[in-house]
């Protein structure tokens, strides 16, 4: 998942909105049809009884496992997909190739070596450079912020390890990351900016356990590059007590990482075929990458799997809904949204006849809400929908949805989005660290977002009339 | 902790009697004047508010770490509680000497190889010998337990690698531990003898966090030796998982561990004098020595905390108790109990005029119970030292304590003794791993313990007449 969507969650968390309160029903908005409406409220009710998402989520973590942006799990997992998807009766099931950059972690070591010795628990983030062979050590200055970076003179951080301590909120609505999250992309790069040699942060997450998360940092072109790593939180708040005793802390670190060649993924689709309305489809989106350290069970082998549990019940029923449901599995999210970028490059022409997106990069945990973004003229139809998978317990959070990363791409296209909205609270602390395994899933939380999303996804497919284009987002957004 | 104490506790834990029942009072048990019991209220409750210990903690696990048997930590774990203590006005000061040996951690690595790679994360138990510096790499055999190893014929696990894939039970007593910790202990033996070249254990613990549990393993003079390793538990749910598969599971297996010369650590000792009864003193043990992953924060840094802590706050009474409260950290208690035994050996002719022995190496978590292991007559005594802390929740267990691991030599010189029962249920998520760090203590139940032991030390350190002997443990036990 990506920072965007915790920006608009956050938004949204502030407005509980009717759709039924936000407009009139005008003659334009052809609500669903009885048996439309009954069939999605079979296939919720069926959901929740089926392990088919847990199951293939069962066997991603099992035999692929870890599956970073060009590494050999990544190949492995394409391959794993494409049969994954045919062996469960997709159609149309193919790759569609992606250029993603390859990044290989290498041994990162990190120790503090005054005033009192310790070794720590670190992971580089992902597009650092290596530190020299001998490694940097260097005294510690510890900032909370990037806004507190840049009250630093350059005196303070000149030839210092720059400490980024600041601690991550932890909510339902995981609304800490998006302010949290900015020292992790763009810390070191501000910090070389005054002249400092490397950078270590807190983890962005909120967990206390003896593991660190990982995640994306950059450099713009012509940045000067410095060594970026993230401590597991109790090694932050341990070197917090070695910088609470007045003296001055010196760290050292150690890391082999390198780039290669930019290298070949790919987007994998298969599709459930619609009946008619050929050509229109409702997309259902997951992103297939992982970070390295975990096997990418919550992120976001979860959203692969509630994605593909959803299509596997709609392609189960006798009657096929009107348009076709299809299920894209994009190529790196995590390092740049290459696979996004490349789907909706290759598919803008197609891009009018996207009825919906919608995808699942927040974890398999308790649908709280849906937003969605569509005319206003179309909400009394949202409510319709809405009203089918409200009884699961799901509030209508208002109709500014965006997606998110990789779906967010579609809605730059003017394709409607629907946002489900999952209880976060614990989504942080196994985001992008070696704990984000299959154990911490829970099948009935997963099985509670298969039901949201293949009622929706299939009243969506089987309207008659589609939902028409996205409303732009405003500016302030 | 060692496995001892967890049989012991499983016992107890049936059997809640009082005091009161078990025996009559007679002349020969002098009770508690009531000028004792007051003082001791009064350090019960000081103790509730008072964080003397649990900054003891911060500043071992911030300034020493870990410190295993002979490694340098070890040493700067003495140098620093001599200076601890000192600075906290104890008096007699001292290190005594104890030889240890030296077991030096190796970087270890696992993966599977077949049918579907992934990375483990996995540490060396203690004691292990190295693999080959090519690695071993076999097919695995799995077994759940010893018995289970037993009951397989040599051609099962000859020339294989035996996974002990058995889990845990996790409950208030700890109980889990005593069955499942065998496997840990001398599956590398047993297994050796049918054959096998390397042995991988699901980690002792009751987590499931992505960081394994090390500990004790040993062969016995002219054992066959082959490597050990603790996996994560959701490495062994990995492991597992390729397993159900049916498909031959192979892995392969690398470290570089090594055994040093036995070397020189310290039992730490520091005394708050009685005001007569010269010569008799109470023990309050705990172990300075940690395993090498975490901070040794819970274990045992907490006791070595609670006992200064609690000794502390008596040394701060206007009026000393009769008796003097010596407070011994133990070395190397993890690893074959060196400090413990070399104490009772050199403390032999002392053993009469040691009145009491109490330990804390279950944790500074809640107190429920207290056990006690004194002569019949003095029962009574038992009760009115009980009526003092039982207003904190605590139980009276039973007569039939028997000290933890390093106390527990004491006790087999009649040393009557006291067990502390704490609520072990997150124990064993965080023993021996590194997630054993300092933010996972909750400072209200460190003091909670301090105000069991403070309370209990003063009153037996002031009572007119001992405790006398204490009787020897049944056969059953």
């Amino acid at each position: 998942m990506d920072r965007r969507l915790v920006l608009v969650v956050t938004a949204l968390s502030f407005m509980t909105v009717s759709p039924a309160r936000a407009a009139d029903p005008t003659p334009t908005a052809a609500l669903p049809t009885a048996a439309s409406l009954a069939t999605a409220r079979g296939l919720r009710d069926k959901a929740l009884t089926d392990d088919t998402g847990y199951e293939v989520l069962r066997s991603l973590t099992t035999e692929v496992g870890a599956r970073s942006a060009g590494s050999p799990g990544d190949l492995r997992a394409v391959t794993w997909a494409l049969a994954k998807l045919k062996a469960l009766g997709f159609q149309n099931v193919h790759a569609e190739s992606v250029t993603v950059p390859h990044w290989i972690r290498g041994d990162a070591r990190a120790e503090i070596m005054a005033p009192w010795p310790q070794r720590m628990v670190v992971a580089t983030l992902g597009g650092s450079i290596a530190t020299p062979a001998e490694g940097i050590e260097a005294e510690v200055v510890r900032v909370n912020s990037l806004y507190e970076l840049k009250l630093a003179k350059p005196e303070q951080v000149e030839g210092k390890i720059v400490f980024f301590g600041g601690h991550m909120a932890k909510n339902r609505e995981g609304s800490g990351y998006g302010p949290a999250v900015a020292v992790r992309g763009r810390g070191a790069a501000e910090a070389a900016k005054l002249g400092a040699l490397a950078v270590v942060i807190r983890s962005i997450g909120t967990d206390h356990d003896r593991v660190p998360h990982t995640g994306e940092m950059h450099f713009e072109a012509n940045e000067k590059r410095i060594p970026a790593m993230a401590l597991s939180t109790p090694d932050a708040d341990l070197l917090d007590e070695e910088l609470a005793s007045g003296q001055r802390v010196r760290i050292r670190l150690r890391d082999d990482s390198q780039w290669a060649d930019s290298t070949r993924s790919a987007n994998v689709v298969g599709e459930i075929p619609g009946r008619d309305k050929n050509g229109e489809v409702v997309v259902l989106g997951a992103h297939l990458d992982s970070w390295d350290l975990g096997t990418g069970a919550e992120d976001d082998g979860a959203g692969v799997a509630i994605m593909t549990g959803a299509a596997h019940l709609i392609g189960e029923l006798k009657t096929p809904p009107k348009r076709t449901i299809r299920v894209v599995l994009f190529a790196n999210e995590e390092f740049g949204l290459s696979g996004a970028r490349t789907y909706a490059r290759d598919h803008a022409a197609e891009a009018s006849r996207i009825v919906l997106g919608m995808e699942s990069d927040l974890g398999p945990w308790w649908v709280y809400g849906l937003s969605s973004r569509v005319s206003t003229a179309k909400l009394p139809v949202i409510r319709a929908l809405w009203n089918v998978i409200q009884p699961l317990g799901v509030e209508y959070m208002g109709n500014e949805a965006s997606g998110d990363a990789d779906v967010g791409q579609l809605y730059a296209l003017g394709v409607p989005v629907f946002d489900l909205l999952t209880d976060a609270t614990r989504y942080f602390d196994l985001h992008h660290t070696p704990n984000d395994t299959f154990d911490k899933i829970d099948p009935a939380q997963l099985r509670h977002n298969v039901a949201c999303y293949s009622a929706l996804a299939y009243m969506v497919a089987d309207l008659d009339d589609n939902l028409g284009r996205a409303p732009r987002a405003e500016k302030a957004k």
